[in-house]
């Protein structure tokens, strides 16, 4: 039975793929719509287990590209996913045997779900991240050696471009301008692997996660709990080598927002609600990189940062930041396997132009 | 017998190819190189007219994509050339038959008659232009109905990227930052036609036409006669619908380059030996678009306008313009089919932002 079962679990799904996009991945709404339209009509995504599939099953990431601001104007049709499997099963001379995310953080958490729905096809209960990155090549596929092409991009109106590149760096430089030039809604097919590859490097467990988050948050706002009370308890579980905590609780007094290269830059400064003296700062590169109490550190890439309305425990995309919001923090470990070391030269503080080294959360301040 | 027999032939055909540029187009040199190479094994270039060739033999174009001065830092490699035709020969699934040049001003008149010295395959004398011009969709065979893609894009490092875009102008759009990405020697495969629609919508007689005009040169060059009678002779003859004339004599008073959005943009002020005064204007977009005398145009695209050496005849490509130099600027006719209508829509003045109509160089001044 799939573990989404009704439009509360889409909604759920949604907001939890917000909340681990860490500010950045844009707005899954498109998809969300797509799924509840999906829903309606009786046809739910058929999410698995990677354990499940067979090593050799053939396994594709199915990922809209290009501009959040692009993707939310555009509805996402079924006949252009249903025509990017199409195309994507004669490109690679084969049939797809189970989907997957690239990115559970934002949009990309909701496309493999769409067009499972739409035909079945098994989507796996991983990704290939655990959050929101801004660059193709920042996935654990790529670190332990899937390529992201040969990939294929479309659009809706039959246009068709492929790339077979040596890096996943240059698949990121080359895909950007192409999505560019074709302008409208761009999805690829992109990360092709075996299901025995992604059973051993991807994040896995990531839909069931964004799933329970969304639901916590809900479930605590209903019951008219403090909202991040049940949410902190399920993100602390004691089986986990994660931890979460708030971070920090105030208002938004400060916000700057810029747009340069492509891609969403900008700061936050948000100071308490009783107007103390602590200062805390967010820097925004797409995703929430850095936060910092009093100038000191409190939480660095790949560790999540979120940023939620602290009523309705709301995650918020960095794009929503607005001078006046009163919003809570929250800081949360990145999974076990962002943080080895090979991980963290492709997405650790440097990485982004950061001059650290990775601290994890349990060692930063606030 | 192929027209090419000899490295006279070969500097002959390139200096053509630079004359026919009218300014753009690139410099032939290393194609040029690769060409002496491949005579000096013994493999000549296979020319063949295209009323040769079945109606339904498969013709693709072979072209090098990029910056010009990427171009002349790169070698071309043979490895290279062949590796793209056997890769182009599996995206199109078929065998490709006879290659042509798009654009036989500048670089790309010599890369299909590389590839058909090392491969023995025929290389239509024809082209897609007559002369050069910078965007992808100005051939003839846009203009009347064949696509530039389904298109492949390779790199000498095994780079690859396929584009199958609904209009000429998209896949420009789109191909562009694709090889700026790549960011080295770039070569495609593109146009793929039949032999039937080359029969009927190219430029017929490119090479032998390119050879000529080389040819006219060295010539008028070493009997130390007037270099230009000789030229003008052979371009003015009666049974051609095309006029050619010196439109300036003089020297370059004023020149400014400036590299914008990857395009090279000038102007070129040229005033007589004596300090007469007349005064004569070039301006450049990557070819020179239109000359005027004394604020009268005297030549404007599609005509050719191209600037020689004024002792020893060698033609000059925009990038080559300094300050001092002497020289005669000639403006030649462009070929029928380039001068109609439905041709002038996609390269008249107009469509380089000059506010005029068409004047065909017979109704200019000088």
């Amino acid at each position: 039975m799939s573990i989404i079962q009704n439009q509360n679990d889409i909604r759920d799904m949604a907001r939890g793929a917000v909340f681990l996009g860490a500010g950045g991945g844009g707005d899954p709404q498109i998809g969300e719509l797509f799924l509840h339209n999906q829903l309606a009509q009786g046809r739910k995504p058929n999410i698995v287990s990677a354990e499940t599939l067979d090593d050799d099953a053939f396994v594709v990431s199915i990922a809209g590209v290009g501009a959040p601001t692009v993707l939310v104007e555009y509805l996402v049709s079924e006949a252009h996913l249903l025509d990017l499997l199409e195309k994507a099963e004669a490109f690679y001379g084969r049939k797809v045997d189970a989907l997957i995310s690239a990115e559970i953080g934002g949009a990309n958490s909701m496309f493999p779900l769409a067009l499972s729905a739409s035909t079945g096809l098994p989507v796996i209960d991983a990704d290939g991240m655990g959050r929101a990155f801004p660059h193709l090549e920042m996935t654990t596929f790529s670190v332990y050696g899937s390529k992201a092409t040969p990939a294929i991009v479309t659009d809706e109106l039959g246009n068709k471009v492929t790339l077979d590149l040596l890096t996943d760096r240059l698949a990121e430089e080359t895909l950007r301008p192409v999505v560019a030039a074709l302008g409208a809604m761009v999805f690829s097919a992109i990360y092709p692997m075996t299901a025995k590859f992604v059973k051993a490097n991807a994040v896995h467990g990531s839909i069931t996660h964004s799933l329970a988050i969304g639901r916590c948050i809900r479930e605590g706002r209903d019951k008219s709990e403090d909202v991040f009370e049940t949410l902190l308890q399920y993100l602390n579980q004691p089986d986990e080598d994660r931890h979460a905590k708030i971070l920090f609780d105030g208002k938004i007094v400060d916000v700057s927002h810029e747009t340069r290269d492509g891609w969403h830059w900008g700061k936050a400064v948000l100071r308490p609600l009783d107007n103390g003296p602590d200062e805390f700062e967010i820097e925004i590169q797409n995703e929430f990189i850095i936060a910092r109490k009093n100038g000191e550190p409190a939480a660095v890439v790949p560790e999540l940062i979120i940023v939620l309305d602290r009523e309705t425990g709301e995650p918020m995309t960095a794009e929503m930041l607005r001078y006046g919001l009163r919003v809570k923090v929250v800081g949360y470990s990145s999974a076990e396997i962002m943080r080895r070391p090979e991980c963290l030269e492709v997405w650790g503080p440097k990485a982004f132009g950061l001059d650290m080294d990775f601290m994890p959360i349990s060692e930063c301040v606030a």
